[in-house]
């Protein structure tokens, strides 16, 4: 003890615990009012004891229509999905849904930022890439003779976001960099 | 049959209901992307039988710590809270959460338009309230000596909302009215 490296003590982290934590940091801070959607549940049977909590006894998960994140930050809207992957150098397009890159498209088009968080677990990296890139590499997937974008890709039209403690993960720093560096 | 009145044919409809049909109708044109947040849920146990989906077998429900829709409308952030109540002339204050409130003042102060739909299922009249008179009433209960919003009071400070067919009810036509008729 007493020796831990900050990159050790965020081991295990999720991605989504990062975020919940750096959205909250967010709300106290008067930064931004960003939260994560509740997991869409189909209720299929409920039990309402006496004198207690109704029980939800079945119910299963159906698949979201949209993506996890979405909030205020700066008067504009903002909508993200967050992901993480194994892969060392590719990010596999199957991980995003039809009806989330469309939910992106239909967010830019109304004046929205859309955008993905993408993480690597195994180097810890994280990025933000604009809904625009992501939308882009799916509608040619043919042309790079591939289904998962290349980490390089990422790195180039992406925007690498630095780790800390508070907030662990300042995704919003590189949102002001990618989006709003021009002010 | 054939002579029912549109006033007939959509009685019984929840608020949710139109707001539901209203908010795809206005995703099929590309007017918004308004979505209902899925209802929060607390997972307690899970069941994986072999080669069937994942059942939830204990779960309660949790109490939204925000609104219940929102989304992109003109480039702007919208969100707001939707309540029927079946007093005929006043809407009583504690069908809203406090953290819900704040909420919507967060939501403010980061520049996004936030405002509650107001059913009074006896008339079906449906108001729009924009937060600021809402927080106004909460922050002045005692100066009002009431803890529920006088109908006069909603009519006075609100926007009416007309109810069709396709949108059943068109509140981004009030959102318009109240938010952009300088443009
Ligand atoms: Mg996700
Ligand atoms: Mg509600």
């Amino acid at each position: 003890a007493g020796n831990k490296s900050p990159e050790y003590a965020r081991r295990g982290m999720t991605l989504e615990e990062d975020l919940n934590q750096s959205n909250k940091y967010y709300l106290n801070h008067g930064v931004a009012v960003i939260h994560k959607k509740p997991t869409p549940i189909q209720i299929v049977d409920v039990h309402y004891p006496k004198r207690s909590a109704a029980k939800i006894t079945e119910a299963y998960f159906k698949q979201p229509s949209t993506t996890d994140y979405n909030g205020v930050y700066r008067g504009h809207y903002i909508d993200f999905e967050a992901k993480e992957t194994r892969n060392a150098a590719s990010f596999p397009m199957k991980n995003l849904h039809a009806h989330q890159l469309l939910h992106m498209e239909e967010i830019q088009r109304h004046g929205g930022l859309a955008f993905v968080l993408i993480r690597f677990t195994a180097s810890q990296q994280t990025f933000l890439l604009d809904a625009t890139h992501v939308l882009h590499f799916q509608a040619n997937l043919d042309t790079y003779k591939r289904k998962s974008m290349p980490l390089p890709y990422i790195e180039e039209h992406g925007q690498i976001i630095a780790m800390g403690f508070a907030p662990r993960i300042d995704y919003l720093k590189a949102v002001d960099h990618y989006y709003f560096s021009h002010l």
